[in-house]
């Protein structure tokens, strides 16, 4: 398409094994104009920052995952690639864990949450990185 | 659906006595993704938050309303039964008035107010309500 | 004093009728760099400021009172006649009506807090006022 | 038609002279509820905010620009005729100008960005505009 | 004295195995009005702070410690005790360890830094854990 | 002595040319525990750091000073230099000029302020640059 070759869209890496959530995710960031990569894993994930293939803009990630690693040990590891890093974290049960586990300077949304919230979150963390 | 079973929305309560407005916020919710019950007086507002039978994540209330309360008066009642329950009022005339009869931490919408202004209100509050 | 008509300071109107709170309140405030009046009443505290006599910079008000008037009610008043007066709250056991009776863009300080809390406090509602 | 008698939305004005960019802010607007007028020249943008005739609720400017005024310089005129006036920058390349040539209080978006978080950015300003 | 008796003062847990940084800590609460206890390791710290025996309000603590426990270990730890619990690191050469060492919602203070700095971070933290 | 060789303060650059205001803001800073260097003159300040000779923690300029350069432009230098530089201004008559001369992330302190102002102003601008 051509409006992608003059406007880039900036791209999300999201962190999801659960298929449901996967889509859900994908049509919210489709329609607030994002575009994004999906991973199942952490593994994954750290990888494709760390590569530097793709310039992330942001991580979305659930916090209980299949794998090893838990949303909250991604968010570490992507924090010693880049200090900066936007990250948002998706949650159903661990709430009052973000408070000793999270990152400084990231949002988590507890499920349900409207998908509108999820690019609000995102939009909000991408001003703070460019502006302030 | 069977995307409700697994990934409810967040409902909002809105009291709205004015249809047409009704259907803006409507729209707007529902386009964002939430869920919204709309109920037309401040004394069914509160009486459905106290009930308990849905927890509702947000109220959006008109501050000028054909019975007795105002908007004021109802997010007053809400915040008593829920320190911390999310609060957006909306208003045509009354601007002024939400430093001496709003209560904190929430937002005024003057209208005319775009529904993007409406679902990033709601967004914003909720970020506050679940993380700071 | 010389100093006085070149770099007059900034003056708070104290609501308190506890006196070692107000003898605190003054320690703290002269300390910081603020002139202050004391009252001991919501009554006295609306006169002054609606006479215009003096240009007061903020309220600093505890809830509790022996008059009519709360905190709560003479911030209301204090918002009429001006919507972004600035607002300090002081309450030993009041907390959570802050969140139903507070104005907004006001702050709560609980007791027992730190001189330089009240001093902080209205550091930062000056500069939201002045500056945002 | 009919709600747009009742209902009216707000208007942002906006600066490009770049046809693609024009239909994407074009969009992403009229998605999120904005009416918006467009203009090629910051020197039709200080004269339309200045004359009054439609009160613009917000603007939204290209840094680059063919003619003379570049972001920087419309966002400082604007601001001279309403000190409050919310203001959007869009920029490809200068981000690191927004720091000394950017106004206080704005949000600098820098390509590519998501159409959500154009969107967002105003309304962010617009609840700071009216209610802190 | 009789001043404590009736209004007490908000008491810090310092953690710091230098003297002299314990000293400037010691000095710019002491002149900011709040109570403190000081020790040198983070076991003590979490030991104190879960036994209940004194009520903390806020923890400060060095990042570089000699013991096992870095400051970062003992604020998760604090963390899970109390989920808001006020925050504050100090830190000579770690800064950047922050971002994905710290926990949301805390004050990185970087060395060398002004004694009042430390106290405004500790009150920036209290509104917040008190009022939002 | 001694506590200088391990634990040096911030120095902050101030721009002043009025004695009575240099001489608030020298007590004030050195209470708050910062260290400070004053010049008279924009062209000064702009030298003293571009040499880098001293590494300055941040400005706090007058706006209206007898040299050719007012607080603006120094500022706008500054920040052409160090993109993050904290930023203070002191006004006694501009106050409506910061809405569109200041620069991003900066605080304006209208005369009359009391000291402890300056010092939360600075505080909170230092832990802006350091932590978010």
């Amino acid at each position: 398409m051509r409006r992608g070759k003059v406007h880039n869209l900036p791209v999300v890496l999201v962190v999801e094994d659960e298929e449901l959530l996967q889509d859900i995710v994908h049509d919210a960031l489709k329609e607030g104009g994002f575009d994004l990569t999906a991973v199942a894993s952490g593994h994954e994930a750290v990888t494709m920052i760390d590569s530097g293939v793709v310039v992330y803009s942001a991580l979305v990630t659930d916090v209980v995952l299949g794998g090893q690693m838990r949303g909250w040990d991604i968010a570490r590891l992507v924090r010693q690639i880049d200090p900066s890093f936007p990250i948002v974290y998706m949650t159903g049960a661990a709430a009052d864990e973000w408070a000793h586990e999270g990152v400084p300077n990231s949002i988590l949304l507890t499920k349900p949450f409207a998908p509108a919230q999820l690019v609000a979150a995102l939009s909000q963390l991408l001003h703070l990185a460019s502006s302030d």
